[in-house]
């Protein structure tokens, strides 16, 4: 059905005033999710609003930087969700790097971390270069195995432009754990290949995947990277053998590129772009492009399509 | 043929000599040439001294910090071949780390920087994490595209360990230039798949492949890490549209994990290694496994099997 951009953040929103968040604190997830949800991440948009809700209640603290230097800092997310930690990490990190030109900032004890994209964005908008890495629960098995051992482990890179900026952000599984999540909602299957249920075999079939193992992406190389993000998230403060939705690292790295680096990407971007295509009507695209072309047409239109068993849920949960 | 170890060092050491570098410096590039070649990486190895002596002749000067900070460095390599300028760059983040927790260093205009694992191998020795990336000339073709526009760009990210660091150091197109550059001296013909020709055909032949294209690894995710990794190349001053065999950039980011960190690097370790293997002979692998095992077996046999055209050409080199 057809819900109006409006009244969609209003209803993340309320759902999250209902988890017993503060309006600044619900205002700030709903964005996040929306926003995913523009951009055509849906997995991790509205729906993700419901797996929030499903979680299992547990008090949580307020943040709190436990260690700080001028160019480091450690901050406890108190079992605050992603959204918010990974917010006020990377307002920390770039209050940091102004003044310094890098600055790391490990944030811990908290869950769901979203698009790290939508954190690059925040440092890029200000001319900053960041690395963003975030592990979470063993729901992929490294490559040679079928039984999980590192999370779906987003990884990311920003980089400003003078134009557009330059975002790479990937999971580091075939499918993310939010795919079997909605595919499960929705009584979808999952394609071939990308995960094992409990016993090792391959299944398409999302519960079984759930409570199974997802496949790494890109063999032993991409698994390899699985692992890195694994092994940053633990530097950040997560805990080693990953909990059930929770406990989870995320490490920002923020770096000063210097004052002409924003044109000399849009000037290699140009040039990529360029690039002999192997299908003419296909010219070669820049990380992130889909996504902001995306995200342009559906303000345009004010609207997004959402699946009524989808905003049913939300509208019981907001009531 | 069979080589001893110190005649091959002695013999690396000697062409390096013949090429103007000092003493110090012809047993930097020898030691990191024959420990790629130990290692099972021998496209990097002694045919690597010949790939050197090869590059048109340029003046070179001294390397030289141009920016300093607590925590940054910039260096100009003075066109000096990356393993004499990517080893000065982890000395001066080791010394930044050791201080301040993180470090970033920044070099350019150098050619050829090596094993970026062996700069890793540095940091982790002093119990430090590093994230290194190097870009190069435009070898490798975009996702969707056949026409070179960025290096085959490694990225490398080191851990340490109590027992054995994790090391994971990849290249970003399928074959590296140093495979194609082997295959044509040895005569041999490269996989399907892994190169195009300068017309942008797909072929097989590493000299057509050398005046074309290598393929991006990893589809549309993989190419965007090779994008990412020249990025970070013009952030630490390679030129923006890189030339032939000249003005890479390497960027290097030390990190200090903290002090119980190297124990938690092993004990998730020995955790992924328990994951049920696809393949129960095959038990799961960390990265830089193998590496570290194939090095201890040919330091322990103390020779190395080299093709005795390789041999031959070295040999004349130094004389």
């Amino acid at each position: 059905m057809r819900v109006a951009l409006d009244e969609a953040g209003a209803l993340l929103e309320s759902v999250m005033r209902r988890l017993g968040h503060d309006a600044v604190e619900a205002a700030v997830i709903a964005d996040h999710l929306l926003d995913s949800e523009i951009r055509g991440f849906r997995q991790g948009g509205l729906a993700r609003a419901l797996s929030i809700a499903e979680r299992p209640a547990r008090a949580r603290s307020p943040m709190r930087v436990t260690h700080e230097t001028a160019v480091a800092a450690r901050l406890d997310g108190g079992d605050n969700v992603g959204y918010l930690v990974g917010r006020r990490a990377m307002e920390l990190a770039l209050s940091k790097v102004r003044a310094h030109g890098i600055a790391i900032v490990a944030a811990h004890n908290t869950w769901y971390t979203g698009m790290l994209s939508y954190y690059a964005e925040m440092a890029v908008a200000e001319g900053k270069v960041a690395m963003i890495a975030s592990n979470a629960t063993a729901w992929v098995a490294p490559h040679g195995a079928t039984e999980g051992r590192f999370g779906t482990n987003p990884i990311c890179f920003g980089f400003p432009g003078k134009d557009a900026p330059v975002i790479w952000d990937i999971g580091t599984s075939i499918i993310i754990h939010a795919d079997a999540m909605l595919a499960r909602r929705l009584g979808k299957k999952l394609p071939e290949g990308v995960a094992y249920d409990a016993a090792g075999s391959p299944t398409t079939d999302p519960a079984a995947a759930l409570s199974g193992a997802l496949v790494a992406w890109g063999g032993a190389k991409g698994s390899g990277l699985g692992l890195v993000v694994q092994l940053l998230g633990i530097m950040a403060g997560s805990t080693v053998i990953p909990q059930d939705l929770q406990g989870f690292g995320m490490l920002i790295v923020a770096m000063d590129p210097g004052e002409d680096f924003g044109a000399k990407v849009s000037e290699y971007a140009d040039w990529v772009r360029t690039a002999r295509a192997s299908n003419p009507d296909a010219p070669v695209r820049m990380p992130f492009e889909r996504s902001m072309r995306d995200r342009a047409a559906v303000r345009a239109a004010g609207f997004i399509e959402v699946p009524e068993v989808i905003h049913d849920k939300l509208r019981k949960l907001a009531a």
